[in-house]
């Protein structure tokens, strides 16, 4: 299987990216540890899927290839509630949809219809931009649009822009507690 | 590294137990499947961490090794709850602490203090029997205890055994469910 998509990030980082500063799951990352060191949530990035082939009495692995998610990359605890999210760079000033597996989209809805927050984080690496954008807007996108890319104007009509600062860099919740507010509304809403 | 705890299950699993039936790890990925199709709970078991060393263009992995987990095997959501716990066997008749990790233990007594649902189960295999402990008395043992393991005893009067049915065979959300009722008198008698 050749690299699936968003999968060997960590891998390309350290091989091409090194010099090139803060990509957004850094960013993430960095976020993350700022929240749990603070007390404000837990929320982890989930290791790549890896099959297994090959692996020796040490436990050095001399065989593996990388899987398909089943889920998201990201997942978590926030003010008492399950958070997921799926986080993305495009270098286009759109953000194809075949980025995200289908199965993960079900993913997001399956955690939105069982009362937990879920959202896309995508970063337009050449306007170094990052809007959030709830379920609930990507499933209406999905099933009213036969477009395989989600223009930039619907995240800046139905997104919330993240705005960088001093620390957490990425400070993202920020935005999950606008979601947070509206989620009684546009649950009303989608039912 | 050599194997961290718990981590090489999978690989062992095709290795060796392959004619041993089921085992924890099995019965409750299979609960999850019931759960997932049954629209109860989203929970999934997050992949081994592995580092990767050397790949190659096709994105086979030539050389990698296993990585310490930061957080828990398991973690989803049900009934709305943000759910996290770890899932450990023993051939013993009773739970050496070794067999978690010091941060797993902090990281469960995260989750519960951010109003998350933390557990472990674990199964005694020559008993037959699995219990679930909560976090809270998972730390009350370990705050008040010098003993580097936790006899049966202790998981069968402040634990849950959970028993077996058909279907799942290992219906583990029964159990949460009692613990979901306790947790307001649990965190009061905790602060």
């Amino acid at each position: 299987m050749k690299y699936p998509n968003g999968l060997n990030k960590d891998y390309k980082k350290n091989i091409n990216y090194k010099n090139r500063g803060m990509n957004l799951e850094d960013d993430i990352n960095l976020a993350n540890e700022y929240y749990l060191i603070h007390n404000i949530a837990s929320i982890y990035k989930k290791p790549t899927p890896i099959g297994i082939v090959k692996v020796d009495n040490s436990g050095i692995i001399h065989e593996a290839y990388f899987k398909t998610p089943s889920t998201t990359d990201y997942n978590g605890i926030y003010k008492g509630k399950y958070i997921d999210f799926e986080a993305k760079e495009t270098i286009e000033n759109n953000f194809p949809l075949k980025n995200i597996h289908e199965h993960q989209i079900k993913h997001l809805n399956t955690i939105s219809n069982m009362g937990g927050i879920g959202f896309i984080i995508v970063s337009f690496v050449k306007l170094e931009k990052t809007f959030i954008l709830s379920n609930y807007y990507l499933q209406k996108f999905i099933s009213s649009n036969i477009r395989k890319s989600i223009p930039l104007k619907y995240f800046e009509d139905y997104g919330y822009i993240v705005n960088y600062k001093l620390n957490p860099r990425l400070d993202y919740l920020k935005i999950v507690d606008i979601l947070l507010e509206g989620e009684n509304n546009e649950f009303k809403e989608n039912n």
